[in-house]
């Protein structure tokens, strides 16, 4: 009987659980609300508990959530959802009831770092030793795989909080963030564009003056993370850059902002190859957190 | 008979040459003026041949050197300095020549890289998994090491080249960067200093307000390294960082721009130990040379 990994991918409004051994090999899959913690891991207990029964033990279970967590495994609160603003969910131990259930190994990271993983492993990021995983929604998140690892130190980053320019002239919005007002989360997030232009970025014509502004502030944060991490590649996912006017706005700007500093092939003449979508898509959460499992699972046998 | 490691710090007006095994055992160090190519990396060969002759064969020899410079070993430039402002340096084979005559393994890497693993192997980073090294001088170059290994990806980090928001209110100097204008070093490097104020940082008194201005962008810069990298501490060094009333001011600064997002005590409550000068000072750079040698030593008997 072959040996599956299980994958949570945990959100603010629901998750998405699976079992299987990469993106052809998914034998479940289940989509479950998020409500409160007991009530929402017992599900999940209870799916991966059925999974096994039907078809053998799990290898491994990989969970990327929502944040921020503590990922510092020499911490009493290891494993934890911690100061988040999800109601019901600060200082909420993830991994602890869940491997004590499940009796199987666990990953466990950010949802975006898992899905970093998931474009290591199976995406547009195959083969890269550095690149930069952004999402763009209701939130900015960023992660990194830095040799083949998602990239953690203090905590882990936290990209959608950096400082860019802003740019007061053409952009009065103060920002929507609320620990920092105008960050790159606060200016280029879903709702700022929501906010700044009086409806929803689904409902801006793909010529309105919204996305060159929109391209402007994620440049700014992309040529940042060029800039601090040199990363291989850029991959931008989340509802916003499912505007696909904005890919070529981005491109052209980092290519401003660099200012042909950076003398590479990539950023000067390959641009279109260099930032792009998620090969994965929407499934790219789901199939990092299987990715984690397997890192996870290689761990506990070496 | 011991092997030695050589070390070879290259900056763009002088270079310092070293031989040992770590910052106590030095058995010899020199400082040659950086002159044309030619002249300059045969006084190098002629300065390691002799340490040769008289010590007995050097194990590697590792090399940190102003760039930008080419880190990819399939390229056909590797190992040189490639698009620099420095007159005649432009497109120059360093480690090729020094390879060729002395016949040893060689690490290669920016100066800023070295110097963050000089920091990690024998100073204020031991034992860190991943911590960043910003040096704040006529130039502002940032390094990083993960997981033991200096940061590389399409290039190296250039985290002097971020932008960050230029408060053009308080501040209308239009920065000096020659690719970018207001970017991070333009705004914060030593010259930007003498330039807004009419006189070199060193004839500034403490309680200048230029100090005020200068943390504001240096902590700019390290808060948006610390929501990208989440490094476990970040060094700071270089000329201008050697005004002791700048620590305190970038420390405060800093934890205003994370306004309490990253809820670790490092950042929190024991700022003083996270922010700090380089333990090795003005020898981070030959003894990060050194550490690099280490790590060729080491991948050529591997």
């Amino acid at each position: 009987m072959p040996l599956y990994y299980g994958g949570l991918e945990a959100g603010g409004t629901k998750l998405v659980c699976a079992l299987g051994t990469g993106p052809d090999t998914l034998v479940a899959e289940a989509r479950l609300p998020t409500t409160t913690p007991a009530e929402t891991l017992a599900a999940v207990v209870a799916f991966f508990k059925a999974q096994q029964a039907a078809h053998g033990p799990l290898a491994a279970l990989g969970i990327g959530t929502f944040g921020p967590i503590d990922l510092d495994r020499t911490s009493p609160t290891y494993g934890y959802i911690t100061a988040t603003t999800k109601a019901g969910w600060s200082q909420v131990d993830v991994v602890g009831p869940l491997a004590a259930a499940l009796g199987v190994p666990i990953g466990f990271d950010t949802d975006v770092n898992a899905a970093a993983l998931g474009e290591w492993r199976w995406g547009a990021a195959q083969g890269l030793d550095t690149f930069v995983y952004l999402t763009v929604g209701t939130g900015i998140g960023g992660g990194a795989v830095v040799n083949g690892r998602p990239l953690h130190g203090l905590l882990h980053p936290e990209m959608g909080h950096i400082r860019v320019p802003h740019d007061w002239q053409a952009d009065p919005y103060a920002g929507n963030c609320r620990f920092h007002g105008d960050c790159l989360e606060g200016l280029a997030n879903g709702p700022a564009l929501a906010e700044r232009w009086g409806r929803p970025g689904s409902q801006l014509p793909r010529d309105h003056p919204a996305w060159a502004l929109e391209a402007q502030y994620l440049a700014a944060g992309v040529a940042n993370f060029i800039f601090s991490l040199s990363p291989q590649r850029v991959i931008l996912g989340g509802g916003v850059m499912e505007q696909p006017q904005l890919f070529p706005l981005v491109r052209a700007e980092v290519q401003r902002l660099l200012g042909g500093y950076v003398q590479m092939p990539a950023v000067l003449t390959e641009i279109d190859r260099y930032i792009v979508p998620p090969a994965l898509g929407g499934r790219a959460g789901v199939l990092g957190a299987l990715a984690l499992a397997e890192l996870a699972g290689a761990a506990a046998s070496a």
